[in-house]
């Protein structure tokens, strides 16, 4: 049967790291795990207990944009968290991030249209895209830049992703970067896509939306990392009025509707704001250990992790093959590590992502193992 | 900000539909819904309480194709129904039969590629495809061909969605039907995709799966309707072995995986046949009150409900405004059904959808209402 060419889009390497894990702790091997970028914690008791409660409801469709009372939730979040007063009725409420970007790029691309965003990055921007017939476009950024666009170097483009706090960086936008990136794009007529989903994941100042800069945004986020619920597939995301209409129609044909039951969990974890910082005190903790740790083993070229859950290591003076070195640590010390090959295509050779999102314990383990086979090679 | 072209999709009317309708009963008036697909019943009991258990753990993300013994129980599923041996590494479960097309459609199809399909049909087969860049091409179907198309009529395309039983028309596509199709789409290069959302609803016989023609199709169900969890946003597809890396790449990258707590659920449901045909012993009689019910009221030239739970109805001998003529049903009747349009852009400014999902009591009143309705006009 015929195939199409925007089928073809790339493997995520780290379901291959995870998946040579699986079968070496099948062999019995015991294995640190520094490369999944989910929390090891539930969703906040609170959410668990909302839904044991709605079981015994029908849980049918909702409403395309997700549950009145969620949304409303969630512009009540952008007024605690940033001082942003936000109207309900722009928030999204998506099945995952992920659904939230298949929207996004729906309602503002058509077939070719050139999508710009900072190399190392996400990689599942570049492979959505390509399914959609967009083309990707990499912003080749500087570890003196925080691996973060700057606005001189913005590529001819249609659209223009920014993160923060980056993945696989950590690194996280200032108030002036975002306007000045937010104002080049618009300059170009290029619509911005900002993702934010490590909001709430920061150990220095607090993470700014690219709302306080502007409303002429698509601003994306998800109760994943924060609120740990990465399974649950919910997200939002916040829309300009004049997109509202037509993110609606297409939300309603593309989805139907968010999973109803995640949708009731959000809601309540939104009052659950404790526990999550609870999670992060745990993050900061590993964090600091990384930070010792890391440099300590051989790895000492890292960008600054100002928030997320992940530590960027250029090992240029280690290896021009990330693939087999990630493969190495795996097999000699027992910590799966994601080679930068999946946020980089051409540099991510001599990269590697560390993930600190696990237990305090398992990373100091780690950092044992990475030390004693750095000093064994 | 910019918009795009292929954002521009028609909005679901049945969504505008019970908009108006949930205004009326803001207003304190008292509806009878026959306008909404699905079930009024909750998820199997054994479902939910299974969730409820694993609300404990950590509902992490899981592998993007789903949990293996989800995917072990739908090939079980294939051999209990249509005594199918089905390989259960082909079955990929999805974010709902939604996400099944987001994915089928990336993987078959290029920008520009027409996709056919009957009118009238599921509407949102036309607008997912034109969110991403590809062209839907209506087949014009006849009441005598109940509804679907015949392998003559097969226009020039690069694919087709066959439907059965059907939406609107809840007929059943025969198998020798299903096997001239699947050759005639084959001989001219056309990828087949079979939408069987709603098999294990029928009232005659039991319904065919293509696999059972061919293995040369993708086969897409959800667990939404037999087995009552349509907000749960769970399916699945049964792929080609030539198109599972492919399919596997862009679950990974546009989905990650589909919710946990919905493949939970859904594991523990394919155990609930008994409760799910408890729910159809209720449609069958439901359906009985409306072939006697429908044409006395004067809705006479009705399509052959072999399955679903709709019935399609040709109005052309009472109205050519469907639009206007739902809405007067509303208001004089207080009884909501679906226009024709949403489901054939041209002729269905002359039929009606209605749903007969909700409770036994709801359908006789709805129906006595309706009489009355007519009776008066």
């Amino acid at each position: 049967m015929r195939q199409s060419a925007r089928g073809q889009v790339e493997p995520f390497i780290v379901m291959d790291v995870m998946e040579a894990a699986a079968q070496a702790e099948a062999s019995g091997r015991h294995i640190i795990h520094m490369e999944v970028g989910q929390p090891g914690t539930p969703a906040p008791a609170g959410a668990r207990k909302a839904l044991a409660t709605a079981l015994e409801q029908p849980l049918g469709y909702t409403v395309a944009l997700g549950l009145p009372a969620l949304r409303q939730g969630i512009a009540d979040l952008y007024r605690r968290w940033y001082g942003v007063q936000l109207d309900p009725a722009r928030v999204v409420v998506t099945p995952g991030s992920s659904g939230a970007f298949i929207l996004a790029f729906s309602a503002l691309f058509d077939a070719g249209d050139r999508v710009a965003m900072g190399f190392p990055g996400y990689p599942s921007y570049r492979q959505i895209l390509r399914a959609m017939s967009l083309e990707p476009v990499g912003i080749e950024t500087r570890p003196e830049d925080r691996y973060q666009p700057r606005p001189e170097t913005l590529p001819d483009a249609q659209g223009l992703i920014l993160a923060s706090p980056g993945n696989p960086s950590g690194t996280v936008l200032r108030p002036g970067e975002l306007q000045s990136l937010t104002q080049a794009a618009a300059a170009r007529g290029m619509a911005v896509i900002s993702d934010e989903i490590y909001h709430g994941l920061s150990y220095g100042d607090r993470c700014h939306t690219a709302l306080e800069i502007t409303d002429d945004v698509f601003v994306i986020n998800s109760f994943s990392k924060f609120f740990s619920m990465t399974g649950w597939r919910i997200g939002w995301m916040i829309v300009p009025e004049t997109h509202l209409r037509t993110v609606e129609r297409l939300a309603q044909n593309m989805f139907i509707c968010p999973p109803h039951a995640s949708q009731v969990a959000a809601l309540a974890a939104l009052d659950c704001e404790e526990e999550a910082r609870a999670n992060l005190a745990v993050y900061a903790e590993n964090r600091r250990l990384m930070l010792e740790g890391l440099p300590k083993a051989g790895f000492t070229r890292i960008a600054p992790p100002e928030g997320a859950f992940y530590i960027y290591a250029d090992i240029s003076d280690i290896t021009d093959n990330s693939l087999e070195f990630a493969k190495e640590v795996l097999d000699r010390a027992g910590v799966a590590v994601t080679p930068g090959l999946d946020f980089d295509p051409d540099r991510g050779t001599r990269s590697l992502r560390f993930s600190y999102a696990r237990a305090t314990s398992d990373i100091a383990e780690g950092l044992r193992r990475l030390a004693e086979f750095m000093a064994s090679r």
